[in-house]
C-alpha cells in the first residue's frame, strides 16, 4: 500500500491526540483511503520535554525546516498555536507544496482568506475543521449539506469554558469567581482565562462560522462582544425563575440581507435544545430557509474529539491527493456582506437595574422606556439591601438603537445603575 | 456556464420541493458548483393531476424511457417510492450511465449494496442522504467526520410520526388512538400508519445507519422490532414520574465487536439531549471511541428539509462530475459483522405488570427474578381497579437472555400479565 507521510507541528494536547488516533485506527483509515498514513516527523519547541505519547519510529525535531525541506512529507498538521509564527510557518509550508491542516482559530479568523488564496496558488488543501467547536463537524457539514439552502441564522454555544462556568453558576448557585476557579482546576479554563471569559474565543469562531454560513467576511471589530466576567449570579437565578437559562451565545444573523454578529450572555427558553447544552459541551444551531432548525451537539474541546476533527481533515486531504483534486477551497461560498443597522437588529431584552429605594424611581424608568417607544413584557422588583432594590424587566422586541438610548438615558438618572442587559431568544 | 440536466422521477412532496429549491437557490448553487443545474424532465404517474409547483420549461411525461434515452440528462432524482418498480428503473438508469439520487429508504435498506455495486460498475454516483432523518445530514457526516474514529453506538429518534404521537401522549396525556388520529389530521401519519407505528420505517433507517457507522450489513430479520401501538398511557406517566421520557428509539451498538440493532420504546433520562427531541423532530446520537457523544438534530421529514438533503446530493454529484471523480461509493466502509449474543446485550429494564390482587403475588415475581439472578432497582405497586394492581419495576442491568427467561416465567404465572418491558438508557 502506498504511504502518505505526515508532519506534525506542535505536540500539545491535540498533537498527541492526532498521533494516538492515527496509530489506533490505522486499519480503518487505510481501508477507506487506500493509503497508509504515517506520521514521519514531529516538530516541537522543547526537545527535552517528556511526552506522554508513544513516539516510536517518529523523528522528533525542533527545526521547522525538517518539514519544509522533506520532499516525502505531503501533509502538515499545525497544532502549535500562536498567530504570527504559525502564519509564517504555514506560508513557507504551502509554498513548499505541503497540504495544511490547522486547529488554529485565531489564525484562521484573522488570516483565513489570505492563507486560502496562497493554498490555492500552490494547488494545496487548507482545512481547519477543528478550529470551531472541537469535536463537532460543523464546518464540513455547512459546506456539504447546506450548499443548496440559504442559511438565515447560525447561533451557538461555541466556548466550552464559559458554558462550564455558566452551568455551574446556574445549577449549583456558585458565584462567577468560584466557578472559574473550579473550571481552572479541571483544566477547562486557562490560567489566564481572558480570551475565553471575555468572549474573544467565541468571536473568532463566529467569524469563521459567518464565512462558511453566509460567505461573508467580518472582523473582530464588526462584532459586538460581551463576556461573562460581569454576570451576576442573581440574574441567572432570576432568569431561571422566568423559565430561561443564561448562556454565552454567539449569533450570526442575516437581517434584510445584511449581517449582524454578536457574542454575549443570552436568555434561552428552557425547553429549547440549546438550553440543554451543559458544562463543557458545545452546540451549533443552523437555521436554513428550506431545512428549518438543525442542531449539532458534541464536545467542544479535548484531546481526542479535537484530534478526530483533525483526522477527518487528513482523510479529506488524502482523498483529494488520491483523486488528484487538491487545491479547491474548504469554503467556496463568498459574497459581499454589509453590516446590519442598529435600527434593524431587533430582540426582546432582559434588563436588570440597581435602584436606590426612593419614591418616583419606577416612574423615571417608565418615562425612559416610553420616550424611546419601547415597552415592558414584565417588570419585577426585589430587595437588594436596605437602601437599594433590584428591578428586573423583560421587554417586548426593540432595536439595538432603542436599547442604546435606554441604557444611555438610565445612566443619566441618579440612583439607578444598569447591572445587565441581555438578549432574550424567542420561544 | 455549462448546464447539467437533471431528471426527476416522481412529483410528490419531495419531488416538488426539489423543483422549488433548485429554482429558488439557482445562483448560490451555480456559484458553488460552477454549473447551471436545470431540471429538464419530470416523470409522473398521472399526467392529468394538477400540481402545486411551477413546471414552466420542464418536460412532464409518464414515460421512464424519456429519462433513460435522453443523453443530455446526467443526474436522475428518484422520489417515486415503492421498491420493485423503483429498483428496476434505477437499474436501467444506472446502466444508461445516469447518476442516481434517491430518498427511498426501503429500497436502499433492502437492495443498497447491490445497487451500489451496479453504480460503481457504470462509474455512476448513487447517493441517498434524504433516506434517513430527512433534513439531518447524518449519512454524509458519518462518512466524512467519523472516518478516523471508531463508532461504538448509533442511536436515535428516526421516525417523526411515532415521536409526534409519543410527545402528545407524554405532554397532553392523550391515549394512543387519539394521538394517532391527531397525527393523521396534521399529515404526520399516513392513513395506513402500520409501517411507522410498528417500527418498520425506523428499522429500515437503522439498517442504513448500521451500514454507515459500522460497515456491517444487517437485514430486517436481524433486528428486534417493537412498535408503539401497544404503549399504555399509564406507563408513559409512570416513567415520567421516575424521571424518564418514553420514545421510540433505534439503537445499533457494538458489543464485543458484534452488532446488536433494535427498535422499540425506550426510557430516556429526562436531562439527556435525546429526551428533549419533541414532536415530529428527529435526532441521531453518534458515540465515537475518540470523539465521545455527538448529536445531530433537525426535522425528520417535510417537503423542503427532505428536498434540501436531495439537493446536497445533487451538488455532491455535480462536483464529482466536474472533477471527474464519479463512481466511488457513498459509504466505503465495510467489514464482516456478526450478531451479538442474547447473553451479552445488557440493559436495565422497565417492566410493568398487571397483577390479580391476591396474597403471595409479589413473592412469585421476586422468585422469578431471583431464579434468573436478576435484581430490582425499584418496585412500585399501584391500584389498577378493584381486582387488579399494576406492579412497575426498574431492574439493574440484565441480559436479553435473562429478560426472555423472566417474561417466559411470568407468562406461566396465573393472574400476572406483562404489560410492557422497555430498555432504560443509562444516565
Amino acid at each position: 500500500m502506498q504511504v502518505i507521510n505526515i508532519g506534525v507541528l506542535g505536540l500539545g494536547t491535540v498533537g498527541s491526540g492526532v498521533v494516538r488516533i492515527l496509530r489506533d485506527h490505522q486499519n480503518k483509515i487505510s481501508s477507506i483511503t487506500g493509503r497508509k498514513l504515517v506520521i514521519k516527523t514531529v516538530v516541537v519547541h522543547d526537545l527535552a520535554k517528556k511526552r506522554n505519547v508513544d513516539l516510536a519510529g517518529i523523528n522528533v525535531t525542533d527545526k521547522i525546516d525538517d518539514l519544509i525541506n522533506d520532499k516525502d512529507i505531503q501533509i502538515v498538521v499545525e497544532v502549535m498555536g500562536t498567530v504570527t509564527t504559525a502564519k509564517e510557518y504555514i506560508e513557507r509550508l504551502l509554498n513548499a507544496g505541503k497540504h495544511i491542516i490547522t486547529a488554529n482559530k485565531d489564525l484562521i479568523a484573522t488570516y483565513g482568506s489570505e492563507l486560502a488564496e496562497l493554498a490555492g496558488k500552490n494547488n494545496c488543501d487548507l482545512f481547519y475543521e477543528a478550529s470551531v467547536a472541537g469535536g463537532i463537524p460543523i464546518l464540513r457539514t455547512i459546506v456539504n449539506s447546506f450548499a443548496a439552502d440559504r442559511i438565515v441564522e447560525v447561533k451557538g454555544i461555541v466556548n466550552g469554558t464559559t458554558n462550564y462556568i455558566m452551568t455551574q453558576m446556574s445549577q449549583n448557585h456558585v458565584e462567577y469567581q468560584k466557578a472559574l476557579q473550579s473550571a481552572q482546576e479541571l483544566g477547562f479554563a486557562e490560567p489566564d482565562p481572558t480570551n475565553d471569559v471575555e468572549g474573544i474565543d467565541a468571536a473568532y469562531k463566529m467569524i469563521i462560522l459567518t464565512r462558511f454560513a453566509f460567505g461573508m467576511n467580518v472582523t473582530l471589530d464588526d462584532i459586538e462582544v460581551e463576556g461573562i466576567s460581569n454576570v451576576d449570579l442573581e440574574d441567572i437565578k432570576q432568569a431561571k425563575e422566568l423559565g430561561y437559562n443564561v448562556k454565552l451565545v454567539g449569533i450570526a444573523k442575516l437581517i434584510n440581507d445584511r449581517i449582524k454578529v454578536s457574542v454575549g450572555p443570552v436568555l434561552i427558553p428552557e425547553d429549547q435544545p440549546l438550553a440543554a447544552v451543559q458544562n463543557e459541551n458545545n452546540a451549533v444551531l443552523v437555521t436554513g430557509a428550506a431545512v428549518g432548525e438543525t442542531m449539532f451537539y458534541g464536545p467542544g474541546a479535548g484531546e481526542l474529539p479535537t484530534a478526530n476533527s483533525v483526522l477527518s481533515d487528513i482523510i479529506a486531504v488524502t482523498k483529494d491527493i488520491v483523486l488528484g483534486t487538491t487545491g479547491s477551497r474548504f469554503n467556496d461560498f463568498s459574497r459581499e456582506g454589509k453590516q446590519a443597522l442598529a435600527t434593524e437588529v431587533v430582540y426582546p431584552y432582559y434588563i436588570s437595574l440597581r435602584v436606590k429605594d426612593r419614591p418616583g424611581q419606577m416612574l423615571k424608568i417608565t418615562e425612559v422606556m416610553t420616550s424611546v417607544k419601547a415597552s415592558f413584557h414584565l417588570i419585577l422588583q426585589t430587595e437588594l439591601d436596605d437602601d437599594y432594590a433590584r428591578v428586573v424587566m423583560t421587554t417586548h422586541k426593540m432595536s439595538e438603537a432603542q436599547l442604546t438610548e435606554i441604557l444611555g438615558a438610565v445612566a443619566g438618572l441618579e440612583g439607578i445603575d444598569v447591572i445587565a442587559s441581555y438578549k432574550v431568544l424567542p420561544d
